[in-house]
């Protein structure tokens, strides 16, 4: 029997047990939902047994576990961790579903349920490869780790001390995450980077309290007044960030960069009008995908001081605040960046307030791994075998935490291999994964892990 | 008789009468003391009756009620106009009071009560000293009408049409108003300046809800920072105000004019201590006093949008909102500058945001009169004589509706001829008033009054 029979043949019975894995709410923001996430780690943890993965074990973290496996066998070939994760977003608003979040209902050939397609749709299918491959075949091409972790949702917070302290175990010459998508159902991608994230928060006190704008208005600094000149000085009116060596580590475009960025479809009106805006905005000399993937940011996440009811209240008021993530990338720090915000903030605080920043503990490294990586290579040829098209080179505006952490710790790059879409309200009310792309996943990964092996 | 015997004979029964008009709550700002407003109101209809005020009438407005009374026996002689108000401040937080606001407690030679400072036991004296000169002299020596309103601790917000609709009723040719202070218990003062106000609101749109900062930051505009960018560019760093026009209506200051603002005791040390402020920040080539009496400012009030909460959330809010009030000095018209901020603002706003501004309704023409105004000139003899010592000639950074209300609509000016000391806790809790200044107003008035009439 062949993996591609196996799979085929056991297509209803990976279904059920999908929708199984689905109805278990492993939403891991509420502390109620921890012994469900635990469920659904010991729910992948049997799966990953039945499958013939071994030594299966959950291994507890300071927070939610994390399930490990591994199939050693093939000597002389390269191994991979496979990554993904059993915890979901949580459900709300819930009235908005059409069917309950965790009673998983098929419908047009999409299976609507949270998790579905993030993640737990896309992780079941390398355990489910793995399975038709030892059934079928016996053996794995290459030697595979299994890595799926429960706190993804919630920033993967006490992941990092964790893989610190087993890298040991966690050695391996790539990642492969089971964690994200393509672009669309026709178009296959490869993401190759992601920005990263340093966060603080700006305190401006002024007069001890909201002081009589008439009695003192103009003879004493406005704590409102300096913030706006503190932020003001951080940025030119065309977008381009001025705190001092902002830039520096930033890797410039190159010419190839900008052509794979260039071949990735992108239409600027329809992208004004997803967010009802009448004009886009950025760096000048950089399209839109460039400014979103391959440039930092200063944004503004908040700003609050004074009076902010109805009407009108004279005060010149004590305190004015506000809060500024910066998307970072390759190669810029998140420390270093906070450290220069600050030193811009505290060098531009005008007399007669004082100023104090606060640096965020959300922070993640940009991530940047190369077009020709060979996990890159063997994953364009399953792409373009499954789906007759050169997948695009994309990176993503966000940030995704395990990336830059097992590059950090364990040296090694993540590919992403998923087969989510864009469209299947992955966090939102009524998220859905096309039942094809999860047949898609399986035969996908097979194909892989073989190529993989060949190399 | 003499009008001083008359003073010091009915001392105990105008201190008694005091007291019952202090035990009325006539707090403006709450519709359920308007009833308490009126009974004030015909508290003092009743008062300057029994001391021979003619023609008083409770007269109607939109709002609290006005006592007008009037006695015009003077033919050939000036004719003033007293005003006062007798509505009176909240009492919150009603736990700071050492006794209950509505019962007055005489200790230390002062009376404790809502309203003892600002402005009943203020406005009562020039109708005692009224009394004492008609029951004495037998008449007043020269003609005098009596307006006192019920909604000065809420802008006055009826009166403008009011006053206008009974313009001819209210005709003289100076207004003295009995609201107000002395510099200090020996130091008269004469208020010959307040500032005036114009407000406004910014509200800055951009995408129509909070999206994601990966996603979208460093693409579209951000309406913080597009706010950011306005108010930054509405004022320079050393606090002089950008917007085109703003400075166009101000009056200079004289050498004069700024020789008696040096001649009133300023210190910026306690000045700074008082708020805890670690600088004086202002308007360069001008002084603290300056500042506050003789130029306008842009104060921002309050500064709002985004996320205000604990930690980070990597947001790119869909909009950002401030507020803004301007003090004006003569001869700045609100209305015109409320046009030159907005006209500014549409033409500092950068692309990718919506603008809106809303003019406040909250408004007040500024106000200066002549030093050597009769009046002020009469003022500063009775105040020679009481203190034996010259007033200053003091301005305000405040606003007082109705001296600009009274000048633009009779045509006339206004001496502020009260006797409260600011460390009175006018509008706080335990507002007081000292005893023997109750008793130095009414003297003070019989002086002003026979002065007046002598010119």
């Amino acid at each position: 029997m062949t993996w591609q029979n196996y799979l085929t043949e056991n297509k209803a019975r990976f279904l059920d047990e999908l929708l199984d894995f689905l109805r278990i709410p492993s939403i891991s923001s509420l502390p109620e939902n921890a012994a469900d996430v635990r469920k659904a780690g010991e729910w992948v943890a049997k799966r990953m047994r039945t499958a013939g993965i071994e030594n299966v074990a959950i291994m507890e973290t300071d927070g939610h576990p994390v399930v490990y496996g591994d199939w050693l066998h093939a000597p002389g070939k390269p191994t991979v961790m496979i990554y993904g994760h059993f915890d979901v977003q949580p459900v709300d608003p819930i009235e908005l579903w059409e069917s309950p979040p965790f009673e998983p209902t098929i419908r047009d050939g999409r299976v609507y349920a949270r998790g579905s397609n993030d993640d737990k749709g896309n992780m079941l299918t390398p355990i489910l490869a793995t399975e038709a491959l030892l059934t079928s075949v016996g053996a794995l091409p290459l030697n595979v780790k299994y890595f799926f972790e429960g706190q993804e949702e919630i920033g993967s917070p006490t992941l990092p001390p964790f893989v610190e302290a087993n890298q040991a175990k966690f050695t391996c010459d790539m990642v492969i995450s089971s964690d994200g998508g393509q672009y669309s159902d026709t178009q296959p991608e490869l993401t190759v980077g992601l920005r990263g994230l340093a966060a603080l928060q700006i305190d401006v006190r002024g007069p001890n309290v909201d002081v009589h704008s008439g009695m003192y208005g103009g003879a004493i600094a406005n704590p409102i007044h300096a913030l706006v000149q503190i932020l003001d000085s951080m940025r030119a009116d065309d977008g381009k960030i001025l705190v001092e060596g902002f830039y520096d580590r930033v890797q410039p475009l190159s010419a190839e960069d900008r052509a794979q960025i260039a071949a990735v479809p992108h239409d600027d009106e329809a992208f004004k009008a997803r967010v009802d805006v009448n004009d886009i905005y950025g760096e000048p000399g950089f399209s839109t995908l460039e400014r979103i993937w391959a440039r930092p940011t200063l944004e503004l996440n908040g700003i609050w001081g004074g009076f902010q009811g109805i009407g009108t209240k004279t005060v010149l008021p004590s305190a004015a605040h506000a809060k500024i993530t910066c998307r970072l990338v390759a190669d810029q720090k998140p420390e270093e960046i906070a450290q220069l915000l600050t030193t811009h903030i505290y060098k531009h605080t005008p007399p007669g307030v004082e100023v104090t920043v606060q640096v965020g503990n959300n922070k993640a490294d940009p991530y940047l791994m190369p077009v020709d990586h060979p996990g890159n290579l063997a994953a364009r040829d399953v792409h373009l075998e499954l789906y007759e098209e050169e997948p695009l080179y994309v990176r993503s505006g966000g940030s995704i935490p395990f990336c830059s952490l097992f590059q950090k710790i364990l040296g090694v790059y993540t590919v992403n291999f998923a087969f989510a879409l864009n469209d299947e309200k992955q966090h939102s009310p009524n998220e859905f994964f096309r039942l094809h792309n999860f047949e898609r996943g399986q035969k996908a990964y097979c194909m892989l892990l073989e190529r993989l092996g060949k190399a």
